[in-house]
């Protein structure tokens, strides 16, 4: 293998890790290749909003190329990375057919975490995590068919279970899922369906800790849980999941050890999360660590043990108890090619990686959110301006994107729920799964044909 | 079955023919029911820009009961329709797992057409149609993973291969979708990628007539193949395909019948419709007739033979050989529906179908289009703004929708694509189906692998 003159960075991932460490080499003496297994950055704080409807996909992934258009020093490659060699410095990576070997001099692996579903890999079938794309808009399609399948009921029980959702782990992705499904059922889909009230639909938000948003200070939990409430979610805490199947799933409770049954046909899991598994086979290579989550235990620079030209940052890392959160993934891959740049160029590196910790928020509903800024607690619509403000502000950092920025504004205050088309594909598969479900599990009769009598309205 | 004292009518379709049927029933003493298998309708003559990026699903797929919220007197309902009891007057349909019969005392079938491949249903797999928001959504993937497997080629052949785009049919939507890939090539992808210089992509647009746009006034279509040349399309006229696979398609020439090879991993298929097949079920049992293309010959009034009560409208309808536009769906549907209103109020009915012919109209590019109302032709940008006003006028329509109309005025106007996301699950798919056809007509080793030193930039 040759290599040319110039320094070659190879990133491996285009989430915020990723695209930042890129963004901070523009200046750099060097070469930079991104290579991703999607074709987009994907804003994942807002992939909520996708879910319920709100935002188009396109509006929260921009194509990652198109981020990074103006950066010459940067090329962006779409593929699956198969294998690090620490030894040779290489990676290769599998995309659209073609296997492709890169060496390099700078690796910054960025390739974040997926759900978790804690060694019960046969929920996600059921349960849907809200980590993708994909996830997102299966989850838009499970959402919104539920309430067909609502209106279509032959029994009470049947529209009754297709009107429950639960929503497993109340952090902020969970709590902003619950409060939305609560506005849709509650103001968006109120009056368009002739069987069914829609506000009667059961939203439970479920965790096995006893408060919502454990990561935010205690008031701001209660003042959360209060609000969702108000909008009629279910707050269930202290319940551990046990089994989920297509009619609904088993919780444990913490305190007593009993177990009860909820009847539902629409979960979304955002309970936990898992490092990509090029963690574990970098650590395992490099002879470093990996904590449960299976994250990269790094030295205080993000660096490998050992190989101080492998970084691992944002989601992947292992750092200080350092959450996993966008903020955590932007600073630290600009840290990570700071350390680089400044190699490059000779000068002193910047050192130990610092976390600025800007806060945390999360919204419940339109217009009220929860914030926390250092001492700084707020909560209600005050908080929303904030988190729009802030979001605003993230977008406007990518160039170009005048239309998106139009588009944004729009949807947040609006109330329209534009986005609510479900694929053919998507409602053949649910379909065939409840088919064969309702075969294992032997439906009822009633639940398969139903007569005129009950259909028409009295 | 019992009946309910009000006329009860079943609207199957959620297409312009259906949609419009039931609401020319808002102020008639009847209950509508629709029946659609998907839960949105579809603005089918903007799907081209779902395709290439422009607009998002649901700003051209807006859900059906939404814009039916305030129409009490219609219910919508999810599913599709097994079987049509012409003599019991009752219609069956299956939808999410629940299985319904509901009798009617009129019926509008306006179930539309889907893609026509004459008889060669595995050119599908190869070659999407543009029918639904699923092909959209698929040949907008295949469309930019195209350029994804075009920068990551290992040969300057694969590399031609995936930069080759060939769109079957040279209607509306061929010349849209060619001019909008031409757009994609030449201004929206310049300068994003770093092997590939996007505007070398080939776009062909190919039909077996001598002409394209063949229901324009010639001098239109002179006009558009020559505003499509000037684009960079390669407009090949009386060339009929006759075979499609993975790597390519082979066109026999209507002249002299010499057949050539055309290398191309993107085609998209806009030659042909064929009417559901609810249609020949319907003819079958009513003894009536259909064309070639499965479409019902029905009587002036748009009613099938023998059965006053039974209406068939839109794409499905075959009468004085109106073609399959929108303005023809949405006229039959209305006229359907004010048959109905008259007969229940017990007033004279309108009697024979008439259309207005409103015109035609095609985009080329952005500021570019050609329409033919009565006499008057226009070309070029006044065309173009006559197309955006017809657009916008006919979503006026839809009340309630402020929220689309803002974002679609600024994708319109705006140079940006932002829809550009491409699911794991369409990345995968694409991949497998590669994998698969490699094998089959046995790939190269080079494309397989490729080597650093190919890769890296000089």
């Amino acid at each position: 293998m040759t290599t040319t003159a110039r320094h070659h960075v190879v990133i491996v991932g285009s989430g915020f890790g990723g695209l930042f460490a890129a963004k901070r080499l523009a200046r750099a003496d060097v070469d930079v290749t991104l290579v991703s297994r999607t074709v987009h950055h994907l804003f994942q704080p807002l992939l909520y909003q996708v879910a319920t409807g709100i935002l188009s996909e396109g509006e929260i992934a921009p194509a990652t190329r198109e981020v990074l258009k103006r950066q010459g020093n940067v090329r962006v490659l779409l593929g699956d990375v198969l294998d690090v060699d620490l030894d040779a410095r290489s990676v290769t990576f599998a995309g659209e057919g073609t296997t492709t070997t890169l060496s390099y001099d700078s690796l910054v692996v960025a390739a974040g975490a997926g759900q978790s579903y804690f060694g019960n890999e046969h929920f996600a079938e059921h349960a849907p995590g809200m980590k993708t794309v994909d996830d997102a808009l299966e989850l838009r399609a499970r959402i919104f068919t539920a309430f067909e399948r609502a209106e279509l009921a032959a029994t009470p029980e049947a529209r009754d279970r297709a009107l429950t959702f639960v929503v497993v782990g109340a952090g902020p992705t969970g709590v902003e899922m619950a409060g939305q499904i609560a506005e849709l059922a509650n103001r968006t889909l109120a009056g368009e369906y002739r069987s069914i009230a829609t506000s009667t639909a059961r939203i439970v938000l479920l965790d096995a800790a006893d408060r919502v948003l454990p990561m935010f200070d205690e008031r701001l939990s209660r003042d959360t849980a209060d609000r969702l409430r108000r909008l009629g979610v279910d707050v269930r805490l202290g319940g551990l999941v046990t089994d989920i199947d297509a009619s609904g799933l088993t919780v444990r409770s913490t305190r007593d050890g009993g177990e009860r049954r909820i009847d539902a046909e629409t979960v979304v899991w955002a309970a936990g999360v898992e490092a990509n598994p090029l963690g574990r086979m970098i650590a395992e290579r490099a002879g470093a660590d990996t904590d449960r989550a299976g994250r990269v235990r790094v030295e205080p620079d993000t660096s490998v043990p050992g190989h101080p030209e492998v970084f691992v940052v944002g989601d992947l890392m292992a750092l200080d108890g350092l959450p996993g959160v966008a903020q955590v993934a932007i600073q630290s891959g600009r840290h990570a090619a700071a350390t680089i740049a400044a190699r490059v160029a000779g000068r002193p590196e910047p050192g130990p990686f610092r976390y600025w910790d800007k806060g945390s928020m999360a919204t419940i509903s339109r217009f009220a959110a929860v914030a926390e800024v250092g001492r700084i607690r707020l909560t209600g619509f005050v908080a929303w301006v904030a988190w729009l403000f802030v979001h605003l502000l993230y977008l406007i950092g990518f160039k170009n994107r005048v239309t998106t920025l139009l588009h944004w504004a729009i949807s947040f205050v609006g109330r329209g729920r534009t986005q609510r088309a479900v694929t053919r594909q998507q409602i053949v598969a649910r379909t065939v799964l409840q088919r064969v479900e309702k075969e294992r599990v032997g439906g009822t009769a009633a639940d398969a044909h139903v007569s005129e009598e009950a259909r028409r309205r009295a």
